[in-house]
């Protein structure tokens, strides 16, 4: 008999075993950061002298002591070496485990654990989808631990798309490896690296629209709130009326620049610092995603103006903050947009599908995946007439590798297929088609709002069954992590050599 | 100076004006036989001893006088070619102009001319979406020249898909080509020997419906229509309540038989008929298609049966004649299946764009991209985890050309791309989101019927403002074509060289 195999592991079930113990080593620090970013409400409360948060404080204290115990019991002696499989893991568990840890002081306010793993969920892919309302009397606390959520994913998946997700190739983004080096290993130093910087700027970036918020007219606690919100492109507001609660023009138009700062890639921020100061006038998915927001909302001003219903400087803000917001995924609203009828009712739904550009905060399709369509459309549409012709596809000004166009194009099938199955499910547990259709493409996408009375720019998600928002919050989470990051988790060769 | 050029063609000038002369012959010859058909009408009210149909008797010789004149001053002595240019060409024209002579006796009986574009362009494309009501009355010419179109319209397309679109390579179809050339004036001889047979098997196919139409208790007037309707996968019915104005049960399922003859490959009838006789049961679209068929209908009979609200054999039978009819872009309605609540809404969604075999008569994106895509996706979760490992892709046990899958991708991205900017057009003339949406994907998919109140399969197109109807022959026509076949002509280089 060949033995080991049935009761024993063999060699190779010790070193998975092994490998397994690393990733909860790993994970079990990142739950031991968290506990630490736990006690943050708990000091927000302290400074703004409301009662002491104390289901923060417990919360955090219970989970710093497991997440120690995770990591004392998961040690081990050798060097940890992070490897393709197990990034892929690591990334999926870190984004499913958090939000049940940030859901737990939810629960002490009387939320209960599904509301709270969706809020949480939400927040920690920058969707912005609620089920909370009286935002305007609700304890600092949890306001500031919402906004917090979404400034953590965001620069979760700034580091991710940056550093990771290039060497995952997933959807196509080995189009923005740096290294020539296919080794994942090697380029680890430099990630670390990378990170620094991208951090630097994401700090210095939220503490600019905190500035911009405040001189503008709002309070400080808003102004932080709003600004994390904003920066992370996730759209959580401390007000009901979301951005509507806010007044004054030029917090709209600040807001609509910083939005579109956390939709630009953070790889040309750092060009920038680093002396190439033209990074951002010449890259392409910059001036692909300007020009586009501008021809947008250039197209929709002129026929909102025409209306009749709002002066010209009124409606060029109006358009632009919530094209702007909804484009670039973040979700918050000034108005009740779909009052504005069913023109606009469609624009906002197709426009929800585009998407910042890729190493942002942003969700979505994302810009680059649409110009490399957009040219294989026109190679294909010039190869119809000409037989014999080769063309080679550039973007950037470098030639773009073969499987670059089918990776894209997977990626996208895969996305809409996703939200077809996901309308399908949402339906079934007795959703009306507009709502579950909506739901469905704003938590891939994570946008936030989605369309029509229930959970429209003016509604919310409390409503809807628990078991749609079970789903809603799987589908947010393939949506952040690009779907493929997920899916491989599945494929059974994953586990396997 | 260089002379010529501006004044006078020059030589190459004057060889693509004796080109376009040659693709209106052909087209005048097309026009012609049309006028012919244009007669049939006649006869049809001549045995059903109607009132004389004098519109469609006029307009045929109109139409034969003006077509006549176009063949004689097109007319040249040179042997004509019909190169692939010519071919794009002459095919786009013949699905614009027909409708517009088709419209013409409509006219007559009091139908605008954009109504009667529309209903022409519908039957012709096969879609079945339709601007009349009061049918039960309406003077038989009309019921059966409405039905003519769709037929007339289906052959058009099983020949194209059979004969030319593989040549053109149009959104992957180069996967069917039968001959190894490339050369497409070498496989004209063949292309006109397959079409004798294809219309053999349509004719064939048709007569056995009407005889099991009829069988089954229905009238011979009805079966004759509705067997064109069902085997073009058109969906014209006789009756304002379309096949639910049949109550035998026997007609719903002969009905759902033979709109799945006419959703799957001719090119298997044809392989049949030479011998080879597990050409249906071995053929890979065909396999995938019959299985998704039965998987839904299995899936939504259990679900309807469960309800509570039929008995099985009921269920099972309103679930498949109404599954079938959409997935197989036919259209017809047994009954309102919007009233099962919001989860058939959201299937009857999703099964909108699924689609025959290509090669039949049905529209939509079709099973073979679908398996083809799928392969794809597959493919892209195993190369995440290994780098090296190269997959040669095969489908039907053949390995497939590099330029499938991108082909194949492109023509996907486009077609939803189409649907979305439809639904933007449409909501800009008025339509509520749900309408538009539905009217663009069902007008592009050729199915018929969309959702929602107004043009669900209880409703009708006849509300809807000119522009949309203009709008939606467009889709129409561009769904049908495989959009790449027309978008081709507005690429610049297509008219040079």
């Amino acid at each position: 008999m060949r033995g080991s195999g049935s009761f024993w592991p063999d060699t190779a079930g010790v070193a998975s075993l092994i490998a397994f113990a690393s990733i909860f080593h790993v994970l079990g620090m990142l739950w031991l950061m968290f506990s630490g970013i736990l006690m943050l409400p708990v000091l927000i409360d302290w400074v703004t002298e409301e009662p002491f948060a104390e289901g923060f404080f417990e919360v955090a204290l219970v989970s710093a002591a497991f997440a120690g115990i995770v990591v004392l019991a998961s040690r081990k002696r050798g060097p940890f070496v992070l490897r393709l499989r197990e990034a892929f893991l690591l990334t999926t568990l870190s984004w499913v485990s958090l939000p049940a840890f940030a859901a737990l002081p939810l629960m002490t306010y009387g939320i209960s654990f599904t509301d709270g793993y969706f809020e949480a969920m939400s927040g920690l892919t920058t969707t912005g989808s609620t089920v909370l309302s009286g935002l305007d009397d609700m304890d600092p606390a949890i306001l500031f631990w919402r906004a917090l959520l979404q400034w953590i994913g965001g620069i979760g998946i700034i580091v991710m798309a940056i550093v990771l997700l290039p060497f995952l190739r997933v959807g196509g983004m080995q189009l923005f490896r740096t290294e020539s080096s296919d080794q994942f290993d090697k380029a680890v130093p430099r990630a670390s690296q990378l990170t620094g910087w991208i951090v630097a700027i994401y700090f210095a970036l939220t503490f600019a629209c905190v500035v911009a918020f405040m001189a503008f007219g709002m309070e400080a606690f808003d102004a932080l709130c709003h600004a994390m919100a904003t920066l992370s492109t996730g759209g959580y507001s401390t007000h009901d009326a979301s951005f509507g609660h806010f007044r004054e023009p030029g917090l709209h138009w600040a807001a609509t620049l910083f939005m579109i700062a956390g939709a630009l890639p953070f790889a040309a921020y750092i060009g920038v610092l680093h002396g190439r100061f033209d990074a951002m006038l010449r890259d392409t998915q910059i001036r692909g995603f300007i020009a586009l927001v501008l021809a947008i909302c250039t197209l929709m001003t002129l026929w909102l103006w025409a209306s009749g219903e709002h002066d010209f400087s009124e409606a060029a803000r109006l358009v632009t903050f919530n094209i702007v917001s909804v484009i670039t995924t973040t979700g918050f609203a000034s108005t009740d947009y779909q009052l504005w009828g069913p023109f606009a009712f469609a624009v906002f739904f197709v426009v929800m599908f585009i998407g910042g550009c890729a190493g942002s905060t942003s969700g979505a399709i994302k810009i680059y995946r649409f110009q490399i369509i957009a040219k294989m459309i026109a190679a294909q549409v010039r190869r119809l007439t000409s037989v014999h012709r080769v063309n080679v596809m550039t973007y950037a000004g470098k030639p773009v590798a073969a499987d670059v166009p089918v990776s894209i194009l997977a990626f996208v099938a895969i996305f809409l297929a996703t939200i077809g199955l996901g309308t399908l499910l949402l339906a079934a547990t007795g959703l009306d088609l507009l709502t579950a259709l909506t739901a469905s493409a704003t938590a891939i996408t994570n946008v936030g709002p989605g369309l029509g009375d229930v959970i429209g720019p003016a509604g919310n998600f409390s409503g809807l069954p628990d078991t749609a928002k079970w789903l809603l919050s799987a589908a947010m989470l393939l949506g952040r992590l690009e779907l493929f990051t997920v899916l491989v988790l599945f494929n059974p060769s994953f586990w396997r050599g």
